[in-house]
């Protein structure tokens, strides 16, 4: 991990006043890859813990999401299309986003509809944050309870709502408390990580913010969140270890006088080349995670690393992953392992793209069942443990953020940049000096 | 390091009669980043050593190369701008090819006058070269006495002119003998040491393949040269150290106040799209290095990595290194260290590209010369301890290449990677099945 900036002058109060119990879906603890039945149960209430120091201290899962209920693919289109840090579409964007998404809608629908009616990466986050919450309250009493929250910037729940939650749960307007954004994007971009903090940004300054908010006291201002950041962690050894356990366990569906022949290929999402051109630091990290999982695995297989999902006639990154898989089929290279390499949990374009476009294709060329797709992380309890490590070392240290975030990209001319890191860069320090904008 | 494959079937006899003293230019040890004045001294011959049971073996550093003299520059163009490996310029190569090179050698002659006359590179390789050996003459007796060769793609000495000194030297042409490729760019691209070896290859057919030279006899054939290929090292932990160390020494130029707040600018040489969207595994390695120079480093510094040097007007891969400096600079970040990350001596790109045109554009935006460069690796000893180290290794466990050098890129239609990889891919065994083409 980075080095990281230290956070100072947190508050400590949280108001009894809000904390209420509230039913959450729950996931009981599972192995990885193996598929899990939602159950309810009571959460935890957010108790103010006079014994504890620091805590309660609330735990954001930042996420893209996704639609749970085919209902749900308009809205999280038009969120997404309306997003120019995802998708530039130039000075058109609010006609352009709107039309694109209306005209994708009805393909899409049916694409959820193809995965079983919806995205389980909701389910997947709500269990991983549970869980690693319940590792953090025993690794980190000072900071303890720790609370599960997720908000996702294009579907339910969103930042909004996981805002307001937070507010009615005792952190915040006057009563302080600490909360951490935990991106979900084990590399950092401005389309994504970038992306959820400028929108948490936002509503932090709609909601709590006594500029924004002419109804709040100055003492509203002084006992709002205190926010740090973790905001990449692309070679965290359980994060590693966890994508070759299951790339090891897709190996070992082969038969063993092949396996070694297998080869890898690593997917993540493409960015457009006017993002990665502007000084993205996306590429480079993504790079970073595939020869770390590489070097775990000893390179004993050979592989590439390819990009997926390009929307719209603009130039993205490529090589793409649905060539590089038919290429190497045509040319009878047909045992390949798919690995999602930037997102940790399954979601349309690991559970569509992937298995069913991607594999579908391959195997009209004749790829014979021998193109596989590595399970996502989902449940693994590695890759749980390893959410706990991180924020287990970030709550320790007190940091901000790392160093690095606070460096715009070279070509970035996006103001809201400016001032989201401008925030969460002076959470914890006086001196600005070495924010770089 | 990658996994490598086991060479075997070494053939040992080489002949006496061929082994003669040759005199070669020397560069005294030196600690780095002090000038070197070269001397001449005589290099021992290459003797058939009766005690070691593998030597004597040849360790050539392959490069692009650079012109050592103004006069050089225009067959040095001809040859870079005829080569569809590094600049694709499609089915009118061999017009295009002859017209820009002729329009740019003016040019490019100024740039080499302003460096003062010529590229340091051959001086570089040759000193690199020869320190390398004697360590490996100390650690690897089995395999003594390693003896240094260069062979430049682009300028002298060219590889026909390397393989030309190997059979004056007594290897090949039916006497056997080992010779390690060992490519002098860390991170592979097809462009850069795919180049290489594809003109490797062809030499190595024209001069001692029994079809090609319809004189040889089976018994030539069966003598010629083994070669192994050292095709990539990117995270080689001695690369890494002596890349931090030439960082740290750029750093303490600069008020320890502000030491913190320089942005560290990785440097590489850039690729066309065309290249990258084929699938070339360059930019994902070049990253790989980013990232364990910066761990190396402790992430105490913001850094981007960008890219420099590109031609004509097809799209290349960016953020454009001189864009990052300058847009850094508008936006008031003057403290910039550039740090060319892909090659490890000095060439034009850094000493007329960087110091010359970058630096000066960012003094003239105001930069007050608070934008430099780390010193190239040259003849830095740590950097030279970690080639011994890599050809040590590579030499000890009987390696023909790594693995991944066996799967070409899922867009390639290059029909000499083929056959080059074929070749260098079945040095050592009988069996392909683990050749991905």
């Amino acid at each position: 991990m980075s080095t990281q900036r230290p956070l100072i002058a947190l508050t400590k109060r949280a108001s009894p006043a809000h904390l209420q119990h509230r039913p959450r879906t729950w996931q009981p603890h599972r192995t990885f890859a193996t598929p899990v039945t939602p159950g309810t149960v009571v959460a935890p209430p957010v108790t103010q813990n006079n014994t504890s120091s620091k805590g309660p201290t609330a735990m954001v899962f930042m996420n893209m999401g996704g639609p749970a209920s085919v209902d749900e693919v308009s809205g999280f289109l038009s969120r997404l299309f309306a997003d120019a840090d995802l998708i530039p579409l130039g000075p058109l964007q609010n006609y352009l986003g709107p039309l694109i998404s209306r005209r994708r809608t009805p393909k899409i629908k049916k694409q959820y509809s193809d995965i079983g009616g919806g995205s389980p990466i909701r389910k997947w986050s709500e269990y991983q944050a549970e869980e690693m919450c319940k590792i953090l309250d025993k690794t980190n009493p000072e900071t303890a309870p720790h609370k599960p929250y997720v908000a996702f910037r294009y579907a339910n729940p969103l930042t909004e709502e996981m805002y307001g939650r937070l507010l009615e749960d005792g952190f915040g307007k006057g009563r302080g408390g600490r909360a951490v954004a935990f991106t979900q994007y084990p590399q950092y971009s401005c389309s994504t990580t970038g992306s959820s903090l400028n929108e948490l940004w936002k509503w932090r300054q709609r909601l709590e913010s006594p500029k924004r908010n002419e109804n709040s006291s100055a003492a509203e201002a002084e006992g709002s969140i205190n926010w740090s950041v973790i905001d990449r962690w692309p070679t965290h050894s359980g994060l590693i270890d966890a994508f070759a356990q299951n790339i090891t366990a897709a190996l070992e569906t082969y038969p063993a006088e092949v396996r070694d022949s297998v080869v890898l290929v690593y997917s993540a999402h493409s960015l457009p080349m006017s993002v990665v051109n502007r000084g993205d630091p996306y590429p480079a990290e993504v790079a970073a995670t595939v020869w770390a999982v590489q070097q775990k695995l000893g390179f004993k297989n050979a592989y590439r690393l390819s990009w997926q999902s390009q929307v719209g006639p603009s130039a993205w990154l490529g090589a793409q992953t649905s060539d590089t898989v038919n290429n190497f089929v045509k040319k009878g290279q047909k045992d390949l392992v798919l690995i999602p390499i930037a997102f940790t949990s399954d979601h349309i374009e690991t559970l569509f793209e992937i298995d069913q476009e991607v594999i579908h294709e391959a195997n009209e060329l004749g790829a014979e069942g021998r193109v596989r797709r590595a399970e996502s992380l989902n449940g693994s309890p590695t890759f749980i443990n390893a959410l706990a490590s991180i924020a287990s070392a970030h709550l320790s240290n007190n940091e901000v953020c790392s160093r690095q975030m606070g460096l715009r990209c070279p070509g970035c001319k996006n103001e809201r940049c400016l001032a989201s890191k401008k925030f969460f860069m002076g959470q914890g320090v006086q001196d600005n000096a070495a924010l770089t904008l």
